[in-house]
């Protein structure tokens, strides 16, 4: 039946970017700036959509892996930014659960769609912090999918901190510019 | 930073179980009832939770790829049943979007969790057909994540069809074998 193992191939600038992230990152608008900027150097690399997203240990402020959407090069509809840097965070640090390890925040350049927003509690971060707003996506014609009308309450119901509008419009930007110059809606 | 690309191994014994699946599988109980087969091997196995699922080619009726919940052994919390078979029915077919090749369906041993759920509409599927319901998870202790309470109605709206309880009181059985084992509730 051919591939038979789940193999989600992270590009080399990713890993770059990364590993060029010596410093620490002691306030939030740091940490979602790293994700805006992952997600406009993922349209610049042509390697997915305009989305970026970061885990970062709140107790040493240091990045624990990044993540982009990379849904059209790993031929992988799951592949979006948020489940990208949970999967990498979790298999770095050996455990499905980040909650049984320290206390992690999963920082992005917008607001999760339902898929990723469902993944939240069961991945053990503690904080969630977004940029743009699922409208600024919905905006350019990503759909969302069918989220709870309070999905930030639902996410604090189960211990997760919800921070939105970080740099909102810097993220935004981001999104505006892919569908000016045509980047692919799905 | 170690690790980098996400590498989610198949079990030896569920490549086995789909190389000999040679028959068709014109009816959905047919198909359900594979799902609700890989959930039960898969505690058997000791590889993962109580959950299975498998991608069907609706016009052949054969089998595309199968999943299993691979969370505990893969180090990876998104590593469900659904996610597994639709991301192997994918790179399989080397597409991130099933709807552009053909009409496939996702059968599963439970109803989706919040996360499988916002899976299907980005996969491309365009029917999902469940064994057990969400409150036989619940029954034994999985938290299904916050689901709109007309998810299947949100699907529909999607272009994708859902047909529940299908061999529902075989599916909830395993589940709570599982439990009365003593199996791993996360």
């Amino acid at each position: 039946m051919g591939q038979s193992n789940i193999i989600i191939a992270v590009p080399r600038w990713l890993r770059a970017v990364e590993a060029a992230q010596a410093g620490t990152f002691p306030s939030v608008e740091a940490r979602v700036a790293l994700a805006v900027e992952l997600a406009q150097r993922n349209i610049d690399q042509g390697t997915g959509g305009p989305f970026g997203a970061a885990v970062f240990d709140l107790t040493t402020h240091t990045l624990v892996a990044a993540g982009v959407n990379l849904v059209t090069s790993a031929a992988c509809s799951i592949a979006h930014a948020e489940m990208i840097a949970l999967a990498r965070a979790q298999q770095r640090l050996k455990t499905w659960d980040l909650s049984a390890v320290d206390r992690f925040e999963l920082a992005t350049s917008c607001a999760p769609c339902a898929m990723c927003l469902g993944a939240m509690p069961w991945s053990g971060v503690c904080a969630l912090a977004c940029g743009a707003r699922d409208e600024d996506a919905r905006a350019i014609g990503f759909d969302e999918g069918a989220k709870p009308a309070d999905w930030a309450g639902e996410l604090e119901k189960r211990g997760i901190t919800v921070t939105q509008d970080i740099l909102r419009e810097r993220a935004a930007a981001v999104l505006r510019a892919y569908a000016a110059a045509g980047g692919k809606i799905y």
